[in-house]
């Protein structure tokens, strides 16, 4: 999407080398890093320079890739497919949660798998099958855009959580593509970011998104979203999604979870926009997915720490949205009820 | 309170002067602040040097007990009265919501003009009335955590928002105190502390508080509330108040109103702590009560206003509860249900 008056993309591959925009330095600043290796993708993903659940698969791809690219041109099936195999160990092990992670890295290894007669052969079928992901994975993105554009009407106030822009993904985004797509057409309406803490992907990430983009917006600290909807301001929710269970239920950003309750007590609808690529069937519901914890670092520094030696700090960072709150999940396929039948369905 | 092995009062009256402990500082820093004129004691209530429902009607009874002494000892009633009016103005002017500030002011308002005969009578009679506020709120506090503390079972996960606790008021807290008490009797309780955003109370000053009496505490992000509900690890919330209207809805920090609708959502009991000071029985309803809105400065950084310049703040100090999602106030005089009826019974 845009950056001033050019057009990025999250991640891309070139050559053996993984581009990333480095999204621990935005807003401040706009950089982009390289990585070179797949232990350096993996490290990327892990220390989240790069996160959101399609950006994170879409680099896991090419980071095992890479390790393909790693190995000599002489070695052997075996000992192909046993490096392989250990890059993706790693790259698996970054982030538990989200399911494009593991989506990417299964397909890409079957690829590899099914051409390890040489390095070389399983070298442009890797490559071929990270980029496949990248290009659905984008239009995955326009395609919810174009879907959940006709959602949006008229002077709406519409609140968002964490970041599901194209930041999150290979570009488009997911629960931003909606609006995007609006705002081409000449809608009018207004965002509600939620700050997001820990990381404030929302305050950072998706402010900076929709200013590039001329979406007028507000962030809000997550303390106001209750009162912004009993105040009436919000017409409809709409977050991402990091792993979507058999029955419906969401893992996605700490938080989302209680935006959900909230909006179902003030009667405002509650959309999740995800990709096919974000369910995962082999997980009956929500209970089975697990829930990353991170450090209390990423909520507080040093000196806080120092002041406050007696107090514990508990850092989640996804939580999990019953189905039963979810209006519906816009994905390519059309807008699904969030309930076991209407996934099954258009899963198959 | 406790600090350290002493014991401090949030703020006090010696000799015309205010002392108070710097909220600004802490729980970096434990610093006292003194203020020798009601502008100045007006100043630290508006930067919110001192904040907290009963801690502002404190301060703000010694504010203006501190503009009868600045009247010459020969004015006439008229005079006297026109000044102290001025300075009740001002420090009622400092902050909308809370309901103990214009309750301490009109106490001592009251007391000067039943003794401007002379001004000496008058500074007599506001010192003697803005010391029995302070000394009521403590007292109100300590009953408060004897009613409450009844409530506290052993093992019990009890979660907070912001601070309201004894930083908040003169002494002893209101939401705090029944912990207070039950941590005296032995009993063993652990305490989930929302970080609170945008000033972060809950992380910095009920954590410190909290750290201080070494009761087991936990601080998480505002977006982990509902997740630890729903994880079942919270059996009771406790909150203060800043304003309760006659219907039983409470204004209190923002954040409160979601906090409750998730309490409300996962069967837990939601109590809102308060003296009978903060009731205020002119106010029919919650949607009466003014809203404070303030800078959002409060959220980010010039560094961040720079970068994101096309990026909007909305940050609201207060929201409203509405009664329906309180299992009770805790008062001084036991615990009274959120409706009409029993808050006009128990006013009275």
């Amino acid at each position: 999407m845009r950056v001033g008056k050019k057009h990025y993309k999250t991640v891309w591959f070139s050559k053996g080398t993984v581009y990333l925009i480095d999204q621990h330095k935005l807003p401040f600043k706009f950089k982009i890093v390289r990585s070179r290796t797949y232990q350096a993708t993996a490290k990327a993903i892990k220390d989240m320079v790069v996160r959101g659940a399609g950006a994170i698969g879409v680099t896991a791809g090419f980071g095992l890739v890479q390790a393909v690219y790693a190995c000599p041109l002489y070695l052997k099936r075996a000992a192909l497919l046993s490096r392989v195999k250990k890059a993706k160990q790693t790259i698996d092990s970054t982030r538990p949660t989200a399911r494009n992670l593991f989506y990417a890295t299964e397909r890409v290894w079957e690829a590899v798998k099914a051409n390890a007669q040489s390095v070389l052969m399983a070298r442009r079928a890797s490559e071929r099958e990270a980029l496949s992901i990248a290009k659905e994975d984008e239009e995955a993105g326009k395609t919810i855009g174009m879907i959940g554009e006709k959602l949006i009407h008229q002077n709406m106030g519409i609140m968002t959580h964490c970041n599901a822009g194209w930041l999150a993904f290979s570009d488009w985004g997911t629960a931003l593509a909606p609006l995007y797509v609006a705002k081409r057409k000449g809608k009018k309406f207004f965002v509600f970011c939620n700050e997001t803490r820990p990381r404030s992907q929302g305050a950072n990430l998706t402010a900076w998104e929709l200013g590039n983009e001329a979406i007028p917006h507000a962030v809000v600290a997550d303390t106001s979203a209750g009162s912004l909807m009993q105040q009436k301001r919000i017409q409809m929710i709409i977050v991402g999604a990091d792993r979507i269970a058999a029955n419906g239920d969401v893992a996605n950003k700490i938080g989302t979870y209680q935006v959900a309750v909230l909006a179902k007590e003030n009667n405002i609808p509650f959309y999740v926009a995800a990709p096919l690529a974000t369910f995962d069937k082999h997980i009956k519901s929500g209970r089975q997915i697990p829930i990353e914890k991170r450090s209390g670092n990423e909520l507080f520094n040093r000196k806080w720490f120092k002041a406050l030696q007696k107090s514990k700090v508990e850092n989640f960072a996804f939580d999990i949205t019953p189905a039963r709150y979810i209006k519906g999940i816009i994905t390519e396929r059309g807008i699904i009820r969030a309930n076991r039948h209407a996934i099954q369905k258009n899963l198959s």
